[in-house]
């Protein structure tokens, strides 16, 4: 490649990286063409030639005698609609995933790897007091098997979180689970079966790309933006010409991406999946750490029983219980079956304890701090990453959860970042993993579950030192 | 079928009964011809034509110049391998099944259906003590998620239980599951596929036949027997014929017969697997309620790592803590997958409460005191069944676990019994979901599993009233 870049391309990368950072939105008037040859120093002919470059590549609109627009829906940290072929490929990423994942077990790293918000963060003795009441007042339901179902109790506080939905659920509507991955896992194998294809967004999150190639389900990406969502127009054309037997999305908080997809479109979605008669799996894992309230799930506005929704309190509150809930609307049957002969019923202490959190409104409590921390740390380390990461580095800004998606300049590659910042004591997770066609090699997804610490900001400072250092290199060919 | 049984029958059903229930085992020298005429108060012609009937039953040998013995392998309970069509067969019992166990979550009820020590003889004061003590002193290993295939200080407790097999297991070949359950669905979906074979054991748990029927396995029943165990001449054939995938077999106090297979047929057993390359799958969730010591499972002799050996903790110490784990021996990587998408990991805290109960040899202390317990109880109810139920009633005698096998006299309907049952308040289970051919309608299983007290015998006195008046119906032509 070129030892250095034209000076409009330079300008270009640092107008998307403002455009994908949040600092324009979608809609926003950029400013003139006469006040940009100004901030940037240069001829107004560099910009305009500068500005067709973002207009090709659907970053801004060029509106005659109104002025230069960021797009409604930029291409932000995403591959253009016009890159994904809509073709079912099979999954092969489980070896890569498992080695990235594997630091995560070793106690002397900057954990910037898996995404978990740190248990500084929760109500540790609350959670432990909780616990040890439950074993002086109810030791018989901790040793006895839970109703298959799960636990009356917890039960009923799950169905309350659908008393504000359009589409409300019941207690007998739901089935406990282990965790969010035990619903998304039944879910997938009650409406699906090996050599299937399922839908997913791209990006996507690797842990349900490593359930698809597990269960030997084939995959068909469709692309998703911030702004909008899982693009419906591509998902319905999937529909519409029987390419997919399924449809695994996150509406809120999405992982990696962060962000929130908007009411109309979830409901529109659902209503594409009623008409086409396609299964909806919503991993909501994410969804009580939004940080701002009014968000629904998908499942709000499903009226057919089309919608799988998954959830769970690891994200919120403990991984460790390994405690979720599934929804499956018109596919309970054949999910209960699944369920009782894969563990017979979830274990009874998680749920009693779930269940006195949120009867006492604790749980309602903590998530408004929750909320709030995870939304301040996400902020603090983003403004980290773009102070010290390359130029031409952008940022999502995430609507919820503890992930930043980080998008390096292009041509480098995340995988050997991961493996210099793991000499360095800290642990990343490459992009190549967020998609079975590994569109993402250079972009990395940081955990900011942590409260940012001096530790914290050096290895933002040390990860940002080695993508520059590489940077270097690969344009002075070192790297090629 | 006729008014009345002939005299002869009527003394043959006593004679087996009497072989059935143990008090003759096999090998023992019956009472001379002349002593039984004494004895039923009849001649001596109809004593040898019952004694024909048995030998052509293969209860009894008749060796000329020595006298009469019991068969080495009585076909106690159990069909007779000539009854047997080795053909695979679909399962269709989960309607039955899930009506046969609904009554367990009412506390009105004798509990005699599900098979569950009661509580009472379970240490849970300790359980809960210890819970409190690691919610105090390991409050982040509570929180956190466990490594992935088991807590380390937990599964280093389980390797250990292999010391003295023939062939040890080690820490890194183990994976902690939820409950036995999810070690049995994870191995028959490491193994087989929809619409493959399974050979079972006839009987067998009922929850296995479901898990097979929910995961679209066809099934091929074996014939067992309490002194033998799977018949493995016609499990060889079957794995000789290319007729199964795999087999899913219990060794040591088998459900529902409550046999233990003896150790050189277990080997054989492996060996077998072992050449035809047909995986076994154990299911010893019952092994740890021996009452007698020294049985080991057939995973003990498993060099090739054909046994997938499934075992848990709900049955000998807590249940609604859904802790169990696996050796899977050579498919150890593909369960791990599975069990990766399926749950990710199974929750810390039970491993922690077991870890410490094994290390500290308590729970080797409880098993000596429940061993002893449940022996007790099964022998009492036992011998209340033999007292009240109608003549030609015989009851397994078990080795361990919590389960007395009943076979009524034929003709007689163990489905109906249990609804008139009911409405007495007393749960028991019919036998006939104990084989996809439902081949058990006169048998049924009662759970001995609480200590017998005023109740449980009345209980089992009005169900011994409730099949008198049934057969006396019966034989009268009124229920047919």
């Amino acid at each position: 490649m070129d030892q250095d870049l034209y000076l409009y391309e330079s300008i270009s990368i640092q107008l998307r990286r403002h455009i994908e950072g949040g600092s324009y939105l979608p809609g926003d008037r950029l400013p003139s063409v006469r006040h940009l040859s100004r901030l940037f120093n240069t001829s107004v002919n560099t910009i305009i030639q500068c500005l067709r470059q973002l207009e090709h590549e659907n970053y801004i609109e060029i509106r005659a005698r109104s002025g230069t627009f960021v797009a409604a829906c930029p291409p932000i940290n995403t591959p253009k609609a016009s890159d994904f072929e809509l073709l079912p490929v099979e999954v092969s990423l489980s070896d890569d995933i498992l080695h990235y994942m594997e630091p995560h077990h070793h106690s002397d790293l900057v954990h910037l790897g898996i995404a978990l918000p740190d248990p500084q963060l929760m109500p540790m003795e609350r959670i432990m007091t909780t616990l040890r009441d439950i074993t002086r007042k109810q030791p018989l339901e901790v040793w006895d098997y839970s109703h298959p179902h799960g636990h009356p109790r917890f039960t009923l506080q799950l169905a309350r979180r659908s008393l504000h939905y359009p589409n409300r659920f019941s207690q007998d509507d739901l089935i406990v689970t282990n965790g969010c991955m035990e619903a998304i896992d039944l879910a997938l194998r009650t409406v699906t079966r090996p050599g299937d294809t399922v839908a997913v967004e791209s990006p996507t999150y690797y842990g349900t790309l490593l359930a698809l190639e597990v269960l030997r389900r084939k995959v068909l990406e469709i692309p998703t933006s911030p702004s909008e969502g899982i693009c419906l127009k591509t998902l319905e054309q999937a529909f519409k010409h029987g390419r997919v037997n399924a449809c695994l999305v996150s509406t809120n908080a999405q992982n990696p991406l962060g962000f929130t997809m908007p009411e109309a479109n979830k409901q529109k979605m659902v209503e594409l999946a009623t008409h086409y008669e396609i299964p909806i799996i919503e991993n909501d894992v994410w969804g009580d750490t939004l940080y701002a309230e009014g968000a629904m799930p998908a499942k709000a506005y499903d009226h057919a029983g089309m919608v799988l929704y998954c959830h769970s309190f690891s994200k919120s509150l403990m991984p460790g219980m390994r405690l979720g809930w599934i929804a499956p609307g018109r596919f309970h049957h054949r999910l209960r079956e699944l369920k009782l002969v894969s563990s017979i019923t979830t274990a009874s202490t998680p749920q009693l304890l779930m269940a006195r959190l949120m009867e006492s409104g604790f749980y309602a409590q903590h998530l408004l701090a929750l909320r709030q921390q995870l939304a301040t740390q996400a902020e603090r380390i983003r403004q980290a990453v773009l102070e010290y990461f390359p130029q031409g580095t952008s940022v999502m800004q995430p609507s919820g959860g503890c992930v930043l998606w980080i998008t390096l300049p292009p041509h480098m590659d995340a995988s050997g970042l991961f493996d210099e910042a793991l000499q360095s004591g800290i642990h990343i997770f490459p992009g190549q993993v967020f998609s079975p066609r590994q569109q993402y090699m250079h972009c990395l997804r940081l955990n900011v579950g942590s409260p940012v610490n001096a530790d914290i900001l050096q290895a933002v400072r040390r990860l940002g030192d080695i993508a520059r250092t590489r940077e270097s290199a690969l344009l002075s060919g070192g790297l090629m």
